[in-house]
Protein backbone atom coordinates (compact mmCIF):
# COMPACT_ATOMS: atom_id res chain seq x y z
CA UNK A 1 0.00 0.00 0.00
CA UNK A 2 1.34 3.14 -1.10
CA UNK A 3 1.61 6.13 1.41
CA UNK A 4 3.66 9.58 2.26
CA UNK A 5 5.91 10.35 4.94
CA UNK A 6 4.35 12.42 8.01
CA UNK A 7 6.83 14.82 9.31
CA UNK A 8 6.37 16.72 12.40
CA UNK A 9 7.99 19.41 14.27
CA UNK A 10 7.62 20.35 18.08
CA UNK A 11 9.41 21.97 20.30
CA UNK A 12 9.29 25.58 22.50
CA UNK A 13 7.98 28.82 21.37
CA UNK A 14 10.91 30.93 19.26
CA UNK A 15 13.29 27.29 18.80
CA UNK A 16 13.05 27.87 14.81
CA UNK A 17 10.38 25.62 13.91
CA UNK A 18 8.55 28.14 11.39
CA UNK A 19 12.08 29.11 10.18
CA UNK A 20 13.05 25.41 9.59
CA UNK A 21 9.72 24.16 8.03
CA UNK A 22 10.05 26.95 5.58
CA UNK A 23 13.28 25.80 4.63
CA UNK A 24 12.29 22.31 4.46
CA UNK A 25 9.24 23.17 1.89
CA UNK A 26 11.67 25.04 -0.25
CA UNK A 27 13.82 21.66 -1.01
CA UNK A 28 10.91 19.73 -1.02
CA UNK A 29 9.61 21.86 -3.47
CA UNK A 30 13.20 22.40 -5.53
CA UNK A 31 13.26 18.55 -4.83
CA UNK A 32 10.07 17.74 -6.78
CA UNK A 33 8.44 15.69 -3.97
CA UNK A 34 4.98 16.44 -3.63
CA UNK A 35 3.95 17.55 0.12
CA UNK A 36 1.81 19.72 1.74
CA UNK A 37 2.46 22.09 5.34
CA UNK A 38 -0.06 22.67 7.75
CA UNK A 39 -0.48 23.45 11.27
CA UNK A 40 -1.88 23.07 14.58
CA UNK A 41 -4.30 24.34 15.92
CA UNK A 42 -5.42 25.57 12.55
CA UNK A 43 -5.26 23.75 9.04
CA UNK A 44 -9.22 23.64 8.15
CA UNK A 45 -11.79 26.19 8.52
CA UNK A 46 -12.75 24.38 11.91
CA UNK A 47 -8.90 24.87 12.47
CA UNK A 48 -8.37 28.48 12.41
CA UNK A 49 -11.92 29.29 14.28
CA UNK A 50 -10.34 26.83 17.56
CA UNK A 51 -7.26 28.96 17.05
CA UNK A 52 -8.67 32.03 17.44
CA UNK A 53 -10.31 31.18 20.68
CA UNK A 54 -7.92 29.34 21.79
CA UNK A 55 -4.59 31.22 21.33
CA UNK A 56 -5.45 34.70 20.15
CA UNK A 57 -8.65 35.45 22.90
CA UNK A 58 -5.63 35.38 25.83
CA UNK A 59 -7.77 37.40 27.90
CA UNK A 60 -10.94 34.49 28.12
CA UNK A 61 -10.70 31.78 30.79
CA UNK A 62 -10.01 28.52 29.60
CA UNK A 63 -9.32 25.30 31.32
CA UNK A 64 -6.41 22.94 30.88
CA UNK A 65 -8.84 20.18 30.09
CA UNK A 66 -11.10 21.97 27.78
CA UNK A 67 -8.06 23.16 26.22
CA UNK A 68 -6.82 20.06 24.92
CA UNK A 69 -10.60 19.21 23.78
CA UNK A 70 -10.72 22.42 21.88
CA UNK A 71 -6.84 21.18 20.51
CA UNK A 72 -8.05 17.58 19.94
CA UNK A 73 -11.67 18.81 17.95
CA UNK A 74 -9.06 20.76 15.47
CA UNK A 75 -6.57 17.81 14.96
CA UNK A 76 -9.63 15.37 14.71
CA UNK A 77 -10.86 17.71 11.81
CA UNK A 78 -7.40 18.37 10.32
CA UNK A 79 -6.50 14.46 10.64
CA UNK A 80 -9.50 13.37 8.66
CA UNK A 81 -9.62 16.37 6.18
CA UNK A 82 -6.23 16.58 5.62
CA UNK A 83 -3.22 14.35 6.53
CA UNK A 84 -4.86 11.33 6.20
CA UNK A 85 -6.20 12.23 2.40
CA UNK A 86 -2.61 13.59 1.50
CA UNK A 87 -0.75 10.86 3.09
CA UNK A 88 -3.04 8.61 0.96
CA UNK A 89 -1.73 10.08 -2.29
CA UNK A 90 1.97 9.65 -1.26
CA UNK A 91 2.58 12.92 -0.36
CA UNK A 92 5.23 14.14 2.12
CA UNK A 93 3.31 15.75 4.94
CA UNK A 94 5.20 19.06 7.30
CA UNK A 95 2.90 19.71 10.05
CA UNK A 96 4.03 22.17 12.25
CA UNK A 97 3.22 20.67 16.22
CA UNK A 98 0.86 17.59 16.60
CA UNK A 99 -0.52 15.28 19.63
CA UNK A 100 3.10 15.62 20.94
CA UNK A 101 2.62 19.31 22.09
CA UNK A 102 -0.66 18.50 23.87
CA UNK A 103 1.39 15.66 26.03
CA UNK A 104 3.73 18.42 26.33
CA UNK A 105 1.97 21.44 27.16
CA UNK A 106 -1.40 20.49 28.49
CA UNK A 107 0.07 17.10 29.77
CA UNK A 108 3.69 18.13 31.48
CA UNK A 109 2.97 21.63 31.73
CA UNK A 110 -0.54 22.14 32.99
CA UNK A 111 -0.49 19.12 34.94
CA UNK A 112 -3.91 16.87 33.06
CA UNK A 113 -3.29 13.18 33.17
CA UNK A 114 -1.05 11.44 30.61
CA UNK A 115 -2.71 8.44 30.44
CA UNK A 116 -6.33 10.80 29.49
CA UNK A 117 -4.56 12.73 26.63
CA UNK A 118 -2.91 9.46 25.17
CA UNK A 119 -6.62 8.14 25.22
CA UNK A 120 -8.66 10.84 23.59
CA UNK A 121 -5.81 11.67 21.51
CA UNK A 122 -5.32 8.18 19.72
CA UNK A 123 -9.74 8.50 19.45
CA UNK A 124 -9.01 11.81 17.41
CA UNK A 125 -6.47 10.96 15.57
CA UNK A 126 -7.36 7.26 14.81
CA UNK A 127 -4.11 6.48 15.89
CA UNK A 128 -2.28 8.66 13.36
CA UNK A 129 1.44 8.96 14.68
CA UNK A 130 4.19 10.71 12.91
CA UNK A 131 7.22 8.71 10.84
CA UNK A 132 9.44 11.33 12.09
CA UNK A 133 9.34 14.22 14.68
CA UNK A 134 11.96 16.99 14.65
CA UNK A 135 12.29 18.41 18.15
CA UNK A 136 13.65 21.79 18.30
CA UNK A 137 15.14 22.07 22.05
CA UNK A 138 15.92 25.19 23.68
CA UNK A 139 16.25 26.54 27.23
CA UNK A 140 12.60 28.41 27.49
CA UNK A 141 14.23 31.83 28.55
CA UNK A 142 16.22 32.27 25.51
CA UNK A 143 13.23 30.76 23.20
CA UNK A 144 10.87 32.89 24.83
CA UNK A 145 13.03 36.11 24.89
CA UNK A 146 13.37 35.18 20.65
CA UNK A 147 9.17 34.55 20.41
CA UNK A 148 8.93 38.10 22.51
CA UNK A 149 10.26 40.05 19.67
CA UNK A 150 7.54 38.90 17.39
CA UNK A 151 4.54 41.14 19.06
CA UNK A 152 1.69 39.89 21.51
CA UNK A 153 2.17 36.86 23.43
CA UNK A 154 -0.33 34.41 22.28
CA UNK A 155 -2.05 32.24 25.75
CA UNK A 156 0.98 30.04 25.59
CA UNK A 157 3.65 32.54 25.38
CA UNK A 158 2.48 34.43 28.74
CA UNK A 159 2.39 31.61 31.00
CA UNK A 160 5.45 31.67 33.48
CA UNK A 161 9.02 30.13 33.20
CA UNK A 162 8.14 26.99 35.18
CA UNK A 163 5.60 25.80 32.62
CA UNK A 164 8.07 26.28 30.05
CA UNK A 165 10.75 24.45 31.79
CA UNK A 166 7.97 21.60 32.36
CA UNK A 167 7.27 22.14 28.35
CA UNK A 168 10.40 21.49 27.53
CA UNK A 169 11.10 18.36 29.79
CA UNK A 170 7.92 16.44 28.66
CA UNK A 171 8.81 16.70 24.83
CA UNK A 172 12.80 15.48 26.13
CA UNK A 173 10.75 12.80 28.46
CA UNK A 174 8.78 11.81 24.63
CA UNK A 175 11.82 11.80 22.79
CA UNK A 176 13.29 9.30 25.22
CA UNK A 177 10.22 7.03 24.97
CA UNK A 178 10.18 7.03 21.03
CA UNK A 179 14.25 7.38 19.78
CA UNK A 180 12.85 5.85 16.72
CA UNK A 181 10.68 8.52 15.72
CA UNK A 182 12.17 11.75 17.60
CA UNK A 183 15.28 13.61 16.15
CA UNK A 184 16.18 16.28 18.99
CA UNK A 185 18.09 19.19 17.30
CA UNK A 186 19.66 21.84 19.21
CA UNK A 187 17.93 24.83 18.69
CA UNK A 188 20.72 27.27 19.46
CA UNK A 189 22.42 25.43 16.43
CA UNK A 190 22.57 27.83 13.04
CA UNK A 191 19.22 27.93 11.14
CA UNK A 192 22.10 26.25 8.00
CA UNK A 193 23.40 23.94 10.20
CA UNK A 194 19.92 22.62 11.61
CA UNK A 195 18.70 22.70 7.94
CA UNK A 196 21.62 20.39 6.88
CA UNK A 197 20.55 17.91 9.51
CA UNK A 198 16.81 18.15 8.56
CA UNK A 199 17.34 17.25 5.27
CA UNK A 200 19.69 14.33 5.40
CA UNK A 201 16.93 12.54 8.30
CA UNK A 202 14.30 13.67 5.22
CA UNK A 203 16.23 12.15 2.44
CA UNK A 204 16.93 9.26 4.44
CA UNK A 205 13.69 8.38 5.35
CA UNK A 206 12.31 8.74 1.74
CA UNK A 207 15.09 6.67 0.39
CA UNK A 208 13.80 4.15 2.96
CA UNK A 209 10.10 4.59 2.21
CA UNK A 210 10.90 4.34 -2.00
CA UNK A 211 13.50 1.41 -1.54
CA UNK A 212 11.63 -0.51 0.37
CA UNK A 213 8.03 0.33 0.30
CA UNK A 214 7.50 1.42 3.69
CA UNK A 215 9.21 4.23 6.28
CA UNK B 1 -22.09 17.25 52.47
CA UNK B 2 -24.51 19.84 51.27
CA UNK B 3 -25.54 19.98 47.89
CA UNK B 4 -28.05 20.84 45.27
CA UNK B 5 -30.08 19.35 42.35
CA UNK B 6 -28.89 19.04 39.72
CA UNK B 7 -31.83 19.03 36.63
CA UNK B 8 -31.18 18.77 32.85
CA UNK B 9 -33.90 19.03 30.25
CA UNK B 10 -33.18 16.69 27.19
CA UNK B 11 -35.69 16.37 24.00
CA UNK B 12 -35.59 17.02 20.19
CA UNK B 13 -35.65 20.53 18.69
CA UNK B 14 -39.09 22.14 19.02
CA UNK B 15 -40.16 19.98 22.26
CA UNK B 16 -40.80 22.68 24.55
CA UNK B 17 -37.67 22.75 26.39
CA UNK B 18 -37.22 26.48 26.46
CA UNK B 19 -40.71 27.19 27.44
CA UNK B 20 -40.59 25.07 30.11
CA UNK B 21 -37.33 25.65 31.82
CA UNK B 22 -38.84 29.58 31.57
CA UNK B 23 -41.62 28.20 33.99
CA UNK B 24 -39.57 25.80 35.83
CA UNK B 25 -37.55 29.14 36.87
CA UNK B 26 -40.34 31.29 37.64
CA UNK B 27 -41.65 28.79 40.10
CA UNK B 28 -37.91 28.55 41.71
CA UNK B 29 -37.68 32.08 41.64
CA UNK B 30 -41.56 32.70 43.29
CA UNK B 31 -40.26 29.87 45.83
CA UNK B 32 -37.23 31.49 47.22
CA UNK B 33 -35.07 28.77 45.99
CA UNK B 34 -31.82 29.49 45.33
CA UNK B 35 -30.99 28.30 41.72
CA UNK B 36 -29.14 28.93 38.25
CA UNK B 37 -30.38 28.16 35.20
CA UNK B 38 -27.88 27.67 32.08
CA UNK B 39 -27.43 25.70 28.89
CA UNK B 40 -25.35 23.66 26.24
CA UNK B 41 -23.17 24.51 24.21
CA UNK B 42 -22.39 28.00 26.09
CA UNK B 43 -23.13 29.32 30.17
CA UNK B 44 -19.48 30.40 29.83
CA UNK B 45 -17.62 32.71 27.38
CA UNK B 46 -15.60 29.42 26.23
CA UNK B 47 -18.87 28.04 25.53
CA UNK B 48 -20.46 31.12 24.12
CA UNK B 49 -17.47 30.98 21.55
CA UNK B 50 -18.43 27.35 20.52
CA UNK B 51 -21.88 27.32 20.25
CA UNK B 52 -21.12 29.88 17.65
CA UNK B 53 -18.96 27.76 15.97
CA UNK B 54 -20.57 24.72 16.26
CA UNK B 55 -24.14 25.52 15.87
CA UNK B 56 -24.36 28.97 13.98
CA UNK B 57 -21.67 28.56 11.26
CA UNK B 58 -23.99 25.45 9.70
CA UNK B 59 -21.61 25.67 6.21
CA UNK B 60 -18.53 25.65 8.09
CA UNK B 61 -17.42 21.68 7.57
CA UNK B 62 -17.39 20.36 11.23
CA UNK B 63 -17.65 16.32 11.19
CA UNK B 64 -19.07 14.30 14.04
CA UNK B 65 -15.74 13.47 16.55
CA UNK B 66 -14.51 17.21 16.14
CA UNK B 67 -17.84 18.10 16.92
CA UNK B 68 -18.44 15.92 20.10
CA UNK B 69 -14.93 17.29 20.86
CA UNK B 70 -16.16 20.86 20.79
CA UNK B 71 -19.23 20.21 22.74
CA UNK B 72 -17.32 18.70 25.10
CA UNK B 73 -14.75 21.45 25.72
CA UNK B 74 -17.82 23.86 26.08
CA UNK B 75 -19.09 21.17 28.66
CA UNK B 76 -15.92 20.91 30.80
CA UNK B 77 -15.55 24.81 30.84
CA UNK B 78 -19.41 24.80 32.00
CA UNK B 79 -18.66 22.05 34.34
CA UNK B 80 -15.85 23.30 36.47
CA UNK B 81 -16.88 27.05 36.18
CA UNK B 82 -20.41 27.19 36.93
CA UNK B 83 -22.11 24.09 37.89
CA UNK B 84 -20.31 22.25 40.21
CA UNK B 85 -19.65 25.38 42.16
CA UNK B 86 -23.29 26.43 42.15
CA UNK B 87 -23.90 22.80 43.85
CA UNK B 88 -21.55 23.05 46.26
CA UNK B 89 -23.54 25.95 47.07
CA UNK B 90 -26.67 24.14 47.79
CA UNK B 91 -28.47 25.47 44.55
CA UNK B 92 -30.97 24.24 42.18
CA UNK B 93 -28.63 24.00 38.59
CA UNK B 94 -31.55 23.74 35.33
CA UNK B 95 -29.34 23.21 32.49
CA UNK B 96 -30.65 23.27 28.76
CA UNK B 97 -28.95 19.80 27.39
CA UNK B 98 -26.28 17.93 28.80
CA UNK B 99 -24.03 14.78 27.86
CA UNK B 100 -27.03 13.14 26.72
CA UNK B 101 -27.82 15.42 23.95
CA UNK B 102 -24.08 14.09 23.12
CA UNK B 103 -25.29 10.18 23.24
CA UNK B 104 -28.06 11.11 21.44
CA UNK B 105 -26.70 13.43 18.99
CA UNK B 106 -23.21 12.60 18.26
CA UNK B 107 -23.92 8.91 19.33
CA UNK B 108 -27.26 7.55 18.18
CA UNK B 109 -27.29 10.56 14.97
CA UNK B 110 -24.24 10.69 13.67
CA UNK B 111 -23.45 7.08 14.48
CA UNK B 112 -19.96 7.83 16.92
CA UNK B 113 -19.10 4.83 19.44
CA UNK B 114 -21.24 5.34 22.40
CA UNK B 115 -18.72 3.78 24.35
CA UNK B 116 -16.17 6.40 23.77
CA UNK B 117 -18.38 9.55 24.14
CA UNK B 118 -19.21 7.93 27.67
CA UNK B 119 -15.47 7.59 27.90
CA UNK B 120 -14.43 11.33 27.09
CA UNK B 121 -17.77 12.52 28.79
CA UNK B 122 -16.62 11.02 31.97
CA UNK B 123 -13.41 12.70 31.71
CA UNK B 124 -14.94 15.71 30.49
CA UNK B 125 -17.27 16.22 33.59
CA UNK B 126 -14.99 14.12 36.29
CA UNK B 127 -18.36 11.80 36.49
CA UNK B 128 -21.19 14.68 37.45
CA UNK B 129 -24.41 13.45 36.38
CA UNK B 130 -27.67 15.23 36.74
CA UNK B 131 -30.00 14.18 39.68
CA UNK B 132 -32.89 14.51 37.43
CA UNK B 133 -33.40 14.64 33.54
CA UNK B 134 -36.86 15.62 31.84
CA UNK B 135 -36.87 14.15 28.75
CA UNK B 136 -39.59 15.98 26.18
CA UNK B 137 -40.28 13.66 23.96
CA UNK B 138 -41.74 14.47 20.36
CA UNK B 139 -42.02 13.14 16.79
CA UNK B 140 -39.12 15.13 15.30
CA UNK B 141 -41.51 16.17 12.22
CA UNK B 142 -43.72 17.99 14.91
CA UNK B 143 -40.54 19.18 16.70
CA UNK B 144 -38.98 20.34 13.28
CA UNK B 145 -41.47 21.91 12.08
CA UNK B 146 -42.56 24.04 15.46
CA UNK B 147 -38.67 24.74 15.54
CA UNK B 148 -38.52 25.92 11.79
CA UNK B 149 -40.84 28.90 13.22
CA UNK B 150 -38.24 30.60 14.95
CA UNK B 151 -36.45 31.37 11.87
CA UNK B 152 -32.83 30.27 10.44
CA UNK B 153 -32.31 26.90 11.40
CA UNK B 154 -29.29 25.99 12.65
CA UNK B 155 -26.49 23.02 12.00
CA UNK B 156 -28.53 20.39 14.02
CA UNK B 157 -31.69 21.50 12.66
CA UNK B 158 -30.84 21.23 9.34
CA UNK B 159 -29.99 17.53 9.26
CA UNK B 160 -32.26 15.03 7.43
CA UNK B 161 -35.45 13.46 9.48
CA UNK B 162 -33.46 10.14 9.77
CA UNK B 163 -31.06 11.68 11.28
CA UNK B 164 -33.51 13.01 14.47
CA UNK B 165 -35.45 9.66 14.15
CA UNK B 166 -32.35 7.96 15.60
CA UNK B 167 -31.55 10.95 18.17
CA UNK B 168 -35.21 10.41 19.23
CA UNK B 169 -34.80 6.82 19.43
CA UNK B 170 -31.60 7.56 21.39
CA UNK B 171 -32.86 9.76 24.19
CA UNK B 172 -35.83 6.77 24.88
CA UNK B 173 -32.93 4.05 25.01
CA UNK B 174 -31.12 5.90 27.53
CA UNK B 175 -34.32 7.11 29.37
CA UNK B 176 -34.92 3.23 29.65
CA UNK B 177 -31.33 2.39 30.88
CA UNK B 178 -31.57 5.07 33.75
CA UNK B 179 -35.13 5.05 34.52
CA UNK B 180 -34.38 6.80 38.19
CA UNK B 181 -32.89 9.46 36.37
CA UNK B 182 -34.84 10.12 33.65
CA UNK B 183 -38.81 11.26 33.37
CA UNK B 184 -39.89 10.84 30.03
CA UNK B 185 -42.34 13.30 29.19
CA UNK B 186 -44.50 13.60 26.15
CA UNK B 187 -43.86 16.97 24.52
CA UNK B 188 -47.45 16.68 22.77
CA UNK B 189 -48.95 18.06 26.38
CA UNK B 190 -50.23 21.24 27.11
CA UNK B 191 -47.74 23.55 28.22
CA UNK B 192 -49.67 23.94 31.91
CA UNK B 193 -49.87 20.25 31.68
CA UNK B 194 -46.18 19.41 31.04
CA UNK B 195 -44.99 22.04 33.78
CA UNK B 196 -47.67 20.90 36.24
CA UNK B 197 -45.79 17.34 35.93
CA UNK B 198 -42.16 19.12 36.22
CA UNK B 199 -42.49 20.86 39.19
CA UNK B 200 -44.21 18.11 40.73
CA UNK B 201 -41.34 15.86 40.30
CA UNK B 202 -39.04 18.76 41.41
CA UNK B 203 -40.29 19.28 44.48
CA UNK B 204 -40.60 15.96 45.62
CA UNK B 205 -36.56 15.44 44.85
CA UNK B 206 -36.19 19.11 46.90
CA UNK B 207 -38.66 17.10 49.29
CA UNK B 208 -35.80 14.27 49.52
CA UNK B 209 -32.93 16.40 49.98
CA UNK B 210 -33.89 18.44 52.71
CA UNK B 211 -35.80 15.73 54.76
CA UNK B 212 -32.92 12.83 53.90
CA UNK B 213 -30.09 15.22 53.67
CA UNK B 214 -29.39 13.72 50.17
CA UNK B 215 -31.23 13.42 46.41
Amino acid sequence: MSRGLFITFEGPEGAGKTTQIARLVERLQDTGIAHIVTREPGGTPLGTRVRQVVLLEPDLQVDPLPEFLLYSASRAQLVERVIRPALERGEVVVCDRYADSSLAYQGAGRGLDAGLLTQITHAATGGLQPDLTFLLDLDPAVGLARAATRGEPDRLERADLGFHQRVRAGFLALAQQEPKRFCVLDGTDSPDELERQIWNMVVGKLGAIRTEGQV
